[in-house]
C-alpha cells in the first residue's frame, strides 16, 4: 500500500472515468440512504459487531435506528482494523463532512445527525452519483420483480436466478413464476415456456444479464441433471445475454449469524466442473466470479483459453486487498485484457460504491505502476487506458450497455 | 524484506512489548539447552539435513552430541537459504557471540564450546527470558503429566488431547487415564467422569487451554461420531477453556523420516468439516491454527463470521514469511482485531523463541508500516497498540493469563 | 516489478550464468523457427488469439504461414497485457532487431520480412544459443524416437512415458514398442521386458530423465493398481535417472481449443496422493512440477521432507510471474537450495528460451535482493552463487550432465 507519485497519477486517472458498476444489489426505488442506520445496517458492519459480541438484539426491526447505530459502533473499536470499516470512515469523510481518520462509539450522535441532515438533502441520489462518478449501476432482480418506475438507463435490470434454479420445485415459487408468465411451470415444456416469456420481459425492460451463485459443489453436468439451469444458460444464448455465475457460496454455515451473514464457502471448489457447460455454450459469455482466491489461478486459466469464460471482479471474502492485488495481479498477467470485467460494488445502498471501487483503484494504480509502466512495457497514457478497458471499457462491450 | 526507517521503528517498539507465547512444546523442567545438540537436535535441523542426504545414524541416542551436531552442520551449506537455518545463526548471534552472517561445518567445534559455556551459566533460563523479551509461554501437556513443580506464571499448562481423541481405544491409554483419574474409561459415562476429573487437575493447575492437532479430513459431525472429541468441548464449555484446534496434519507420510520429520499435510482440508462444532459450542471460543496457507482464506473468513473463531499463530510448514505475510495481510484487512492471536513459537528449547517471534514480527511490523500507517489509517503508536494486541494483549483476554 | 540497482546488478550476473535448460519440448533436426509462423504458431499464441475470438480457419495446415501471422496479430491489442505478448516482444527485439515496446496487426509484414531474414542466417541456431547463453537443452522423446542424427552435447534425450502409461493398452502404442524393443508387451514380464530395453537404449543414448504427465488425480498405490508406471520407477531406479513428475494436467477439457490448447488443470490435486510412491523408492530423485500454485505449499514442504523429492520449475499456467514470485520465495526459504531445479523453458523453438528464462531471473533478481542480500543475509556474491545453483548447478549434479 507503500504510495508514490506514479500510483498517485495514475489513480488520479483512474478516478476520472465514470464508472458503469455491472452487479449491486440497489434497490432502484430506494437507492441512497435515510439514516446512518442504512449505512451501519450493511451486514458487513452487523456481522463484523456480531461477531466481536454484538448480540442479535439491536438487529430487530421493532428497535429504534439510532440506538442499532450506537450498538455496532460500540464495537467498532474491535474491528477498526478491518476494510470494512475503513469503507465505513471513507463515507463518513466524503459524504458526511467527517475529518477524522477514524470513528468510534462516541462519535455516533454527531455522525447520525450529518447523516440524517446530508441524506435529506432532495437531491442526495444526484449528489451520490456525481461525486461518486457514476454513471449506470447494475441491479439484482428476482423474476418477479416490478420492472417499471425507474430510470433504466441508471438502474440496469439484470435477472438473478438462484430462486429458479434452487426452488423451482416449491409451490409458492411456482405461484409466483405463474404470476408474472402465465405458465405452470411444471414438465420440461411449461417450465420451457415459462423462462421464455422471462427472457421476454426482461429483455424488453433493459435487463443485461442474467446472474446466479452456486454452491462450491455444484456441477453442471447436462440438461438432465439440471434442468432449469440448463434451459437459463440456453436461453442466454438465444437472448444474447451474458451469463454471471458466482461459484462457491455456502449458505447458512453460521447457522445463528446475523441476517446475510451466515455463508461461508469452502475453498474446495473447482472450475473442472462447469467443463460441460462451457463447452457447450460456446455463444454465452460467462462472467465468473470465485469467492475463493485459491480458485482464483483456475479462473485465470479458464479464461485464457475459454473463449466464453471472462473474470468478474472480487468476490466478498476476496474483496480485500489482500486478496484483490495478487489475484488482479494474476489476471493482468495471463488473461487477455478484453476479458476482464475488473470489479463491481455488490452495494445495496449508493454511497458504498464510492469507497469500494476506490479501494479497487489502489490495487489496480499499484499493479500498472509496478508491473507495466516502471517495466516499460507501457507508457502512462496506455496503462489508463488498460485501466479503462477493466473499469468500463468491458463493461460497455460486454453487457451491450 | 527491504527495510526502512518506519518499518524499523515499528519492529523496534513491537520488541519492546513483552511476550506471552502461547504455544510451546517446552519441558519446564528442562526449559533451556545444555549443549548446542539441544538446538541444533530440533527436528527442523534434522529432518532437513536427512532431507539432502543426512542418514540416520547421527541421530541415534548412542552417538555423543558433538558428534551428532558436526554431522548436522556438515550439511549446513546445503541448506543455508532456508529461513530455519536463518533462526540457528540468530541464536548463534543472540546468545552465543557469534559475530559471523552464516556458520559452516568447520564452525562446529567452536560453537559447541561457546555454546557449552554460555548454557552452563546458572541463570542460563533467566538470562533467555530477558534477552527474549518472554513473560510466560504455554506448555503442551500429555493428560497424565505432572503439573507440579514448576513455576506456573511462567509455564503455562495445557492440556493436549491427541492421544485421548486418537488412540483412547488404546488399553495403555486407558490405563494411564484410570491412573490419573481413578476412573476406568469405557462407555460414554466413564469417558464423561474421566475427562471431568482431567478438566478439574488441570484448570486446579492453572492450564488455560485444551489443545488438539488433527487430520486434514477431521470432520467433527456430532457425538455420535466423535465422542472424546464432542465431550472435549463440551468441557471446554463448562470449564471456560478456549479449545485450541491445529488443523491439517497427516501423520507418518514419510516413514523413513527422522522423529518428528514425517508428518506432511494436504491442501484439500477445509473448515466447512467443522461447521457443526462451531454451531453447537457458541460459549467456546476455537483458537484455530492452519497448516496449510491455502486455507488461510477460510480461517479468515470464519473468523469474520463466527464469533467464537479465533485465528491463532502460523503453524509450522505455514510458518515462514512467504506465507505469514500473505496470511498475516489478509487477516489484519478482514477479522477483527480483537480476535486474532499473533503467533507462538511452538518452540521445545527457549532459545528459539526469540528468533521465531523476531522473524514475526518484522512481517508484522512491515504491514503495519505499509498497510496501515503509509495509507495513513493508523498513527505509529495504534500501528504498534495493534501490534501489542496480537502479541500479547489477546492472549492476555482470551486464554485468562 | 520495480526494478532497482542492486536488483539490475544481481540480474546482470545471473544472465551471465550459461544455462542448461532441462525440459523442453525443441526438435533437435528442426531447434530453431524458419518462419515468423514457428513462433506465433505456439500454442499461446493461438490459443489466446482464439480465446478473444480468432476462429480456427487460420490455423489449418494449408493456409500460408504470412495469412495465420497475420491473423493471429490480429487479436494482438486483445491480449497485449499478457506476459505471454511480453515474451513475444522481447524475441522480437532481440532476435528481429525490433526496437518498439510492442508489436501490432499493422507489423505484420514488417516481422515476418525481418524473420525470414535473420532465421534465413546459416548459424541461426548458432547465434540463438549464443545470444541466449545456453550450453545445452533437455528434449522430449516419444519412446520410439530416433535418438541419433543430432549433437547429445546440445540437446538431451529424456523418455517420456505418457503413452506408455496411459496408452499402453492401445494396439499401435504396442506394436510401436514392439518395434523398438523386440518384444510384444503383454503380461508383466513382457512389459518388463520391454521397459528394459528401452531405458538401456535410451540411456546408451545419453538421456538423462525420465518424465511424465500425470492428471491432479492420479494416486500411484503400488504395482498392482498402475503396473508400467510403477515399473518406470523401478527402471529409474536401476539405471540412476531422475523421474520427472509433471502433475496437474487434464487433457481435453476444452473440447474445441486449439491444437495444445484444450488443457486446464483442477486446483484440488495433492502430493498426498504420492506418498506410497516417494516412500517406495527412496533413491529415485522425483523432480516435481505443479500446475497449479496452489499446490506449492505442498512442495515445498515435501521437498523440505522428503530427500527423494525436489522442486522443478514453475509449470505452463503457474509460468506467470504471479505465480512464480511466491512460489519462488516460499521454496527459497524452506526448501534447501540444493534440492531446488529452478527453471525450464518448456519451449517448443529456440528462441523462446531466452524470453522465458530472463522472466525468471527477474523474479529470482528481487527476490534475492529482497530477501537475502538487503537483510544482510547473504553478500551479493552469494546470492549470484544461489542463483547458479537453481539456474544450473543443481541441473548439473541432479541429473549427471
Amino acid at each position: 500500500m507503500t504510495t508514490d507519485r506514479l500510483t498517485e497519477n495514475l489513480l488520479d486517472a483512474l478516478q476520472a472515468i465514470p464508472l458503469i458498476d455491472p452487479h449491486s444489489h440497489i434497490d432502484p426505488r430506494q437507492p441512497v440512504s435515510r439514516h446512518l442506520d442504512d449505512i451501519l445496517g450493511y451486514h458487513y458492519y452487523t456481522e463484523l459487531a456480531h461477531s466481536v459480541g454484538m448480540s442479535h438484539s439491536p438487529l430487530k426491526p421493532d428497535v429504534p435506528p439510532h440506538e442499532r447505530v450506537r450498538a455496532i459502533l460500540q464495537h467498532a473499536d474491535h474491528l477498526d482494523n478491518t476494510v470494512q470499516y475503513s469503507w465505513f470512515v471513507e463515507i463518513a469523510r466524503e459524504f458526511l463532512g467527517w475529518d477524522g481518520n477514524g470513528v468510534s462509539a462516541a462519535d455516533a450522535d454527531r455522525l447520525i445527525e450529518a447523516a440524517t441532515r446530508q441524506f435529506q438533502a432532495p437531491d442526495w441520489e444526484e449528489q451520490v452519483f456525481r461525486r461518486t462518478n457514476l454513471q449506470s449501476i447494475f441491479l439484482t432482480n428476482e423474476f418477479d420483480d416490478d420492472l417499471t418506475g425507474f430510470d433504466r438507463r441508471r438502474y440496469v435490470p439484470c435477472l438473478r436466478t438462484d430462486t429458479l434454479v434452487f426452488h423451482g420445485d416449491r409451490p409458492d415459487v411456482r405461484q409466483r413464476l405463474a404470476r408474472v408468465t402465465g405458465v405452470e411451470a411444471g414438465d420440461e415444456g411449461s417450465w420451457r415456456r415459462a423462462l421464455g416469456r422471462l427472457f421476454e420481459k426482461f429483455v424488453e425492460h433493459g435487463a443485461k444479464a442474467c446472474a446466479i451463485s452456486l454452491p462450491p459443489d455444484f456441477a453442471p453436468t447436462g440438461p438432465d441433471q439440471q434442468p432449469v439451469f440448463w434451459m437459463l444458460a440456453e436461453f442466454c444464448r438465444d437472448f444474447r445475454l451474458p451469463f454471471d455465475l458466482m461459484i462457491g457460496v455456502n449458505r447458512r454455515v453460521y447457522e445463528n449469524g446475523v441476517f446475510q451473514g451466515q455463508d461461508l464457502f469452502d475453498h474446495r471448489g473447482s472450475l473442472l466442473n462447469y467443463r460441460r457447460l462451457f463447452n457447450a455454450f460456446a455463444d454465452v459469455t460467462f462472467c465468473v466470479s470465485v469467492l475463493s482466491s485459491g480458485m482464483n489461478q483456475e479462473l485465470v486459466s479458464h479464461a485464457w483459453i475459454f473463449p466464453n469464460v471472462v473474470t468478474m471482479g472480487h468476490w466478498w471474502y476476496s474483496n480485500v486487498p489482500a486478496y484483490i492485488e495478487p489475484d488482479l495481479r494474476a489476471r493482468l498477467q495471463a488473461v487477455p485484457k478484453t476479458k476482464q470485467i475488473g470489479y463491481y460494488s455488490d452495494a445495496y445502498k449508493l454511497e458504498f460504491v464510492l469507497p469500494k471501487y476506490r479501494m479497487y483503484r489502489r490495487c489496480l494504480a499499484r499493479i500498472l505502476a509496478d508491473e507495466f509502466v516502471r517495466t516499460h512495457r507501457l507508457s502512462e497514457e496506455q496503462a489508463i487506458e488498460l485501466g479503462r478497458l477493466l473499469l468500463r471499457g468491458n463493461v460497455e462491450r460486454i453487457f451491450g450497455v
